[in-house]
C-alpha cells in the first residue's frame, strides 16, 4: 500500500503504526501494528481511541493484511474480530461493513486497500464539511466547552467538534476553550490541551466537575462535543460525563451541540438505551496511568464503577452538526435519522 | 493542655499533631504542629482540611501557644494569621471570634483552653446531632451519593454528610453509597472511601462525571454533602463539584442535602455571590500529587482554571440539616439564617 500519514496514523513500508495515544503529550511513540490482536490490543488499551479513527485503523489493517497474503477466510474472521473490540462505537461497524462488502469480491485484495484508502479519504472530507457547518453556529467571542477528543488525533482530519472550534478560531469567533480533563482517561488534559496548544487556540484546562460553576458564572457560550453513536431518535452515546454537560448546559439556557460524520449514525438503533456501554477496568478509577507514570490512590480494596460512555437523549441537544449539514431538533423528531424505508 | 485524641487531631505532650489528609490512606503520617506558620502550611497544603476541623486546629493551637507562654498580642496577631488561611470555611472564623473574646479575658491562658476544648466537645456533640437529624430523612434502601470527605477526618466527631450517612447505615437504611472522587484533590477517592472501607459501609467510587448517569440510571436516591460556608439566604459554598451535583440533582428529581454544623452559618454574608472563593495552583490540574506519587499528564505550558469551591443556590437543595435540626427551604425564605434583629 502507499505510504499514508495522518496526525495518529502512519502507513510505510506496507506496515500500520499507529501513535501511541497513551504517551501523549509526554512521549510520541509510533506502536507497530502487524496483526489483528495488536490493533485490537491498541483499541483496548486506548493507544488508538476516537470513534472515526479506531475504524480506519481496522479497515487499513484488513487492507495491509490481504495485501500480506492472508486469506480470504481469515481476513472474514479477523474482520469479526476487529469489529467486536470496541462495543459503542458505530465507526467501526460502519467502515467494517464496508470493507466487508470488498472482501466479498473476486479482487478482493484490491479493493480492500481501494476501500480502506477511499474510508481515509472520505474521513478526511467530512471533517472539513462538519468544520465548515460547525463554523457556521459559532458566534463571534464565544467561549466554548468542550470534553475528550475529537480533534486530529481521533480521525484521520481536522476533528469532530474539535475540528468546528479550530475552525472557529481560525475565522476569528472563538475567544477562549473550556477543555474539561475528562477522567478517568484524561483526553482532555493530556490529548485536547496538547492539540490545542499546538495549533495556538488560547484554552484553560478544568475538572470535569467545574464545568457548571462557569456555566453558572456565564462563561461559556457553547458546549460541543463528538459523539461514538447517534441513535435513530437522536439520543447520543459518547464519553463519560456527556450527559452531564448536557443537563448542566439545558438548566443553563446554553446550546449543546455533537459533531459527527454520518457513518456515526446507527438507524437500526433505535434510541439510546439500546446502544451497549462498555465497562472498563476499576484501575482506571483508583488512580491513573501513562507514559506519564502510574499512581493508585484509593485504598486496596476500593471497589469501583467505571462506565467509559453515557448517553445524552436528543431533548437535550441543539444541533447535530453532521458532515452533511446541521440537523435541528425538529429534523430528528421528523424522522431524518430513522432507517430508510 | 490534656491529652486529646479525635481522629485527625492529637495533643500530646502540650503539642498539636495533625494527621496529614494528603498522605492518607497509603500512609498514616502525624506532623507536629510547633507554631502559626506550621499550621498556615498545613491547612494550605490541605494536610488539615476540613472546615469544622480547620476551626479547631487553629483554637487549639493558639491555646497550646498561650499555655507555651505566648504573649498576648502575639496572640492577638497569631489569631489574625490563621484567620486568613482559608477564605472561605466560615467555621475558622466563628471559632476563633470565640477564641478572641477568650483571648481578651485577664485569665486568658486558662480560658484560651477551656474555649479550645470546648469547641472540640461541642463539635463532637454537633455530629452527632446532624447524624440524629439527618438519618432520619434517609428512606430504607437508600443508595446515597456523597462528595468530598465530611467523616471523621473533617471534624472532630463522626462527621456532617458522611456521619449522616454512617448512621443511616447502622441504623439498616443505607445500601450502598456512591462516592464522587472529587478531583482535583481527590478527597473521596482518597479519604472517603477510606473512612466507608472501616466502617465496613458498602460502597462504589466513581469519577465525578458518572454521577449524571447514575442518575438517569435511577440509581441514586438522595444526595448529601457538607458545606464550607452557609450564607443567610441559604446559598451554600462547599469543594468544587458540589453546585453541578445539586443542578443534576435538580434535573433528575433526587433530593439535595446539606449537612453541617450551626457554625457554619454566616448570617453576616447575605448571599453565595458574597463568599469569596478560593483559587488554587494550577498544578493540582495538570497532575496529581501525594504520599502515593507525583505526576504531571497536561501539556508543560498548559493554562489552568482551579476553583476549590463553588456556590449552591438555596433553590436546589431540600434541606440544611443542622445539630439544631432540618431546615426547609420555607423556613431558610422566612428568613431563619437572617441576622437576628
Amino acid at each position: 500500500m502507499q505510504t499514508l500519514q495522518t496526525t495518529s496514523l502512519r502507513i510505510r513500508d506496507n506496515q500500520l503504526w499507529i501513535l501511541d495515544q497513551q504517551a501523549l503529550p509526554q512521549k510520541t511513540i509510533w506502536c507497530p501494528t502487524p496483526g489483528v490482536a495488536d490493533l485490537v490490543e491498541h483499541i483496548k488499551t486506548l493507544r488508538v481511541r476516537g470513534a472515526p479513527l479506531i475504524g480506519l485503523s481496522a479497515s487499513l489493517l484488513l487492507a495491509l493484511l490481504a495485501e500480506n497474503g492472508m486469506a480470504k477466510a481469515e481476513l472474514a474472521s479477523s474482520l469479526e474480530i476487529l469489529r467486536a473490540a470496541r462495543p459503542t462505537a458505530v465507526n467501526l461497524m460502519n467502515n467494517l461493513d464496508r470493507m466487508k462488502l470488498a472482501l466479498a469480491q473476486d479482487n478482493y485484495v484490491t479493493a480492500l486497500t481501494f476501500e480502506a484508502l477511499r474510508l481515509v479519504e472520505e474521513d478526511r472530507a467530512l471533517c472539513d464539511k462538519i468544520a465548515a457547518h460547525g463554523a457556521q453556529l459559532i458566534a463571534p467571542g464565544s467561549r466554548l466547552l468542550t470534553h475528550c477528543n475529537t480533534g486530529g488525533l481521533a480521525t484521520a482530519g481536522v476533528g469532530t467538534a474539535l475540528g468546528v472550534i479550530s475552525r472557529g478560531w481560525q475565522d476569528g469567533r472563538v475567544e477562549k476553550v473550556w477543555v474539561d480533563e475528562t477522567r478517568p482517561l484524561l483526553q482532555g488534559g493530556r490529548l485536547t490541551a496538547w492539540e490545542l496548544g499546538e495549533l495556538g487556540v488560547p484554552y484553560r484546562l478544568i475538572c470535569d466537575s467545574m464545568a457548571a460553576s462557569l456555566m453558572a458564572q456565564k462563561q461559556v457560550d457553547a458546549i460541543w462535543v463528538g459523539a461514538d453513536r447517534i441513535a435513530a431518535n437522536g439520543d447520543v452515546a459518547n464519553k463519560i460525563g456527556t450527559y452531564s454537560l448536557a443537563v448542566l448546559a439545558h438548566f443553563h439556557g446554553i446550546p449543546f451541540y455533537v459533531a459527527a460524520p454520518h457513518t456515526t449514525l446507527d438507524p437500526a438503533c433505535p434510541n439510546g438505551a439500546a446502544i451497549p456501554i462498555e465497562q472498563r477496568a476499576e484501575t482506571e478509577v483508583t488512580g491513573v496511568a501513562g507514559s506519564f507514570g502510574d499512581v493508585r490512590w484509593a485504598p486496596d480494596d476500593a471497589q469501583v464503577y467505571n462506565p467509559a460512555f453515557d448517553v445524552t437523549p436528543a431533548a437535550l441537544i441543539a444541533g447535530w452538526v453532521l458532515d452533511t449539514g446541521v440537523v435541528t431538533a425538529a429534523q430528528v423528531e421528523a424522522g431524518v435519522f430513522q432507517p430508510a424505508r
